[in-house]
């Protein structure tokens, strides 16, 4: 079973002309695919809206109680379920899922120490991705679309890296026989040489190179996590990771690939 | 295939300890069955915080724009993820949907004239629901939970009652070869008939009955769709329709049924 998964990140899903083309272009990936998103930029101007103050460390989300109620309502709700309405326009028959739907996705509360990020869930064990769910959807050709919510299991939602769910469910996957392509999409040729020049992407980032660049500090911290997630997919079985615009998701070498 | 077919009310999901009550009761029942639910209370309460005013005529909630971005965030977002996660806590693997996840549930925006209720939607047409799906889901030992959204199948998600998607997808189920069971639970024993006595509950309601209360006005508005609801799927092959507390759902006669 080949399997295309496609993070879209917060930069084409703010503004609902290049969410559009995303979804056309996700649209057409022939066979199995699955889509995952975040929605960080929708969830600030919630808060802003609901006069709940936006709290960041090291570009990761505090997540109080308030705060979580935000984002289950804006990723799980607002951003996923209007996603799934415009596949279902296209043609795409699609089910919209946080982790806990179908308990697909379990997670594990962050340690409260050195940093106390609240309502935070990693994945961290082999079987918190229940592929068997994941896959029975799949082969009734409907199309995931998952959220950046998972839950622990004991009746809490929890607020959890998009790019970390695009990577570890394609790693499930994987050791579930499944052939496994990652993208993960935004709103850039890929990762730039030039921050200032779109068109300075690298064409391919190797294991040593990226630990160069994070020493140089070339790269953003927003790019950090999205490529160690991309390398812990590569190292644990998937073959192709890529990142890049939606346009050159298939058929195109207009992206950066990563390699080992 | 045997289902039971829970509503459960907005006054039951406000308040925590009730709605883990509801859901336990739920749980307990044996073999298929599918919840569903709206929330107007917390859209109420989201949209004051947001500074949002609300707007209902006869009863009914105008949908304007930004009233349906917070509906479908409540409903789809807040309360049903929240209804997954304490499901599956509780050991009853659960899937939340809205109609357009896996094209579950269609509907017609509603007419204009004479008054323009905005993003609303009418179930109307017998293929409007996808049984196949829900059924897919069912045959899979996975709980559908369904709020009350659904969408065109242009891009548009719409408000839609709850107690009017609780009878049609029974209808639609039982057109489909299953025997179907449809309970309304909320805060009340059953329809009453002093509204002062919360003891007062009618054991049965036939339809005559019913137009009889509609005629003198013993019945409140709310109370009114609701049962229009229940009769409209006795009317179409649902044999039991109840309407009572989520304690009394099954193997109590502590309720109201409708009967012809």
């Amino acid at each position: 079973m080949r399997i295309h998964v496609v993070k879209i990140g917060s930069g084409l899903i703010n503004d609902i002309k290049l969410l559009n083309t995303s979804l056309n272009f996700f649209c057409m990936i022939d066979g199995y695919k699955i889509l995952i998103h975040g929605g960080g930029e929708q969830v600030d101007s919630i808060l802003n809206m609901m006069n709940i103050q936006k709290r960041m460390i090291k570009g990761r989300r505090i997540t109080d109680k308030k705060t979580l109620n935000v984002v289950v309502m804006t990723y799980a709700g607002m951003i996923n379920k209007n996603i799934i309405s415009l596949l279902q326009y296209n043609n795409c028959n699609a089910v919209g899922l946080c982790g806990a739907d179908g308990n697909c996705i379990k997670s594990h509360i962050r340690k409260k120490n050195p940093i106390d990020y609240g309502y935070v869930g990693d994945i961290i064990k082999k079987n918190d991705v229940n592929t068997t769910f994941i896959k029975l959807l799949l082969k009734n050709h409907i199309t995931p679309v998952l959220c950046s919510i998972t839950h622990d299991g004991k009746g809490n939602l929890l607020n959890t890296n998009a790019d970390s769910i695009a990577s570890n469910i394609s790693v499930s996957l994987s050791n579930d026989n499944c052939d496994v392509d990652l993208h993960f999409c935004f709103d850039k040729k890929g990762v730039l040489k030039n921050i200032k020049d779109p068109k300075s992407y690298f064409s391919k980032i190797n294991f040593s190179l990226f630990q160069d660049m994070k020493k140089n500090h070339i790269i953003s911290n927003g790019m950090i996590p999205k490529l160690e997630n991309g390398f812990f997919a590569l190292k644990n079985g998937i073959s192709k990771v890529s990142i890049g615009l939606p346009n050159d998701l298939i058929d195109s070498n207009e992206k950066t690939m990563l390699c080992m």
